[in-house]
């Protein structure tokens, strides 16, 4: 078991109720490596966890997979049969995946992990916005489904970047309609820029002094009447910052999943 | 000149200033057909429009481009060169457009059109995240720059999914920091779904009751609080229909151009 994991409570993994981890994010922000780090979280710690990788046109991952739609969509192929470019070969290839939900469940059921971890397509907009993906969340075999969003820290340059990704999440969080876990992924490469986007995403006026410095009153108006309403709905509580190369903050984000996935079945050893 | 624009006064174009017009969208909503729809109705009015587009990835377009980032950045070259899948090298390319900004800027200049249309890249968030596409927005030498959002008609089958697209739009308006044009795509196919769509886009008292019927409380309680921002910032009115296939609503989209990028300096014939 990882050192610091020894900060919570262990917890005894059920087995008997799958749990399906979707983890959505903008192209880049680091999908696959949260992947794979949860992966490996879950099996140093003896659950059984198994990744589903929903990304026809991803050429190399950095995990073994479970289940892959790359089995039964072939982005090449989709290219050369329908004569589209690699855009229109995406969007189609997204869009077929749906029609392979019964035997990508069937393997699924096959494999019955305790933790499916679902990798979604590099592009968010392909899974998010397209009927397809709504239609695969709904339909993998599961007890209990989250959504993990991964604002890439590197995107986060100034206050007004992030309430538009925040608005970006919480725009997926509605379309996906799964509770969601926010992250902060490449927390190792933003330095001190990382203290700033926590309290910007813990304390509003701290958000709205930061954008007043730099906005006109426009945009000022427009994103603080929007903050107001996104600040009372809770979201902005609870930014869990990762680094997918050293591994820092994963403990705080499996004891978020819990949370929700357990539905207070957690249980000391 | 289309019959349809006989409602509206005539515009006397101004022929100094140019004027850039970016048309963003999520994939498939519709974006380089309106870029053609809008090239089309603004060479019928005798004002020297051009075409710019953004897209390495696409293949086939509905217009003859005046400048072509395809001429600078080849896909299937950044896939053989790099070893990457159509994902990678979608996500590679654009940014690699970015450092070819001053042979655009050129070209343009050279071309020297009264109104720039430009046709941003199939996945909108590779142009609206990534850093290279605001880069792009700001290095582009315009007197007067604004930008479409399409609403893709076909994705709003449910107050939910409208209010998930008003979120994308306003995060993406903020990330660009246009002036923005909210259009919704697509009136030819969705029917009777518009009548619904422009009374939730015009009255959120009946949309906030649409969403009751369908959401659950969690959902319902984001949903309005949201709602409410947005409302107070006048995020709600104007949204204009279009259909791509008739043409109808072109002149009332001209008509909002107009008042953006003329600043009042219409005049009458």
């Amino acid at each position: 078991m990882p050192e610091s994991s020894l900060k919570y409570k262990p917890t005894k993994w059920i087995m008997t109720i799958l749990k399906t981890i979707f983890i959505t994010g903008t192209a880049g922000s680091g999908k696959s490596l949260l992947t794979s780090k949860l992966y490996d979280y879950y099996t140093q710690n003896s659950a059984f966890a198994a990744v589903l990788n929903l990304d026809p046109g991803v050429e190399n991952l950095p995990y073994t997979c479970d289940v892959d739609v790359r089995d039964y969509v072939d982005i090449v192929s989709v290219m050369k049969k329908y004569d589209l470019g690699p855009n229109g070969a995406l969007v189609m290839a997204n869009d077929l995946i749906a029609s392979k939900i019964d035997d990508i469940r069937s393997e699924v059921e096959r494999v019955n992990p305790d933790y499916l971890l679902v990798d979604t397509p590099g592009q968010i907009e392909l899974f998010a916005y397209r009927s397809s993906g709504r239609f695969i969340v709904e339909n993998i075999t599961s007890e209990e489904k989250t959504s993990i969003f991964l604002f890439d820290g590197s995107l986060i340059t100034t206050p007004i970047n992030f309430v538009s990704l925040a608005l970006l999440a919480t725009s997926i969080k509605l379309r996906l309609n799964l509770p969601t876990i926010n992250v902060i992924t490449k927390t190792d490469v933003i330095g001190e820029k990382l203290q700033d986007i926590l309290k910007w995403s813990s304390n509003i006026r701290a958000l709205e002094n930061s954008i007043a410095q730099e906005a006109d009153g426009e945009t000022y108006t427009l994103t603080t009447n929007i903050l107001r309403g996104l600040n009372l709905s809770g979201f902005a509580q609870g930014l869990i910052p990762i680094s997918n190369v050293t591994g820092e903050g994963l403990v705080n984000l499996e004891g978020a999943l819990s949370r929700i996935l357990n539905l207070g079945e957690e249980v000391e050893d």
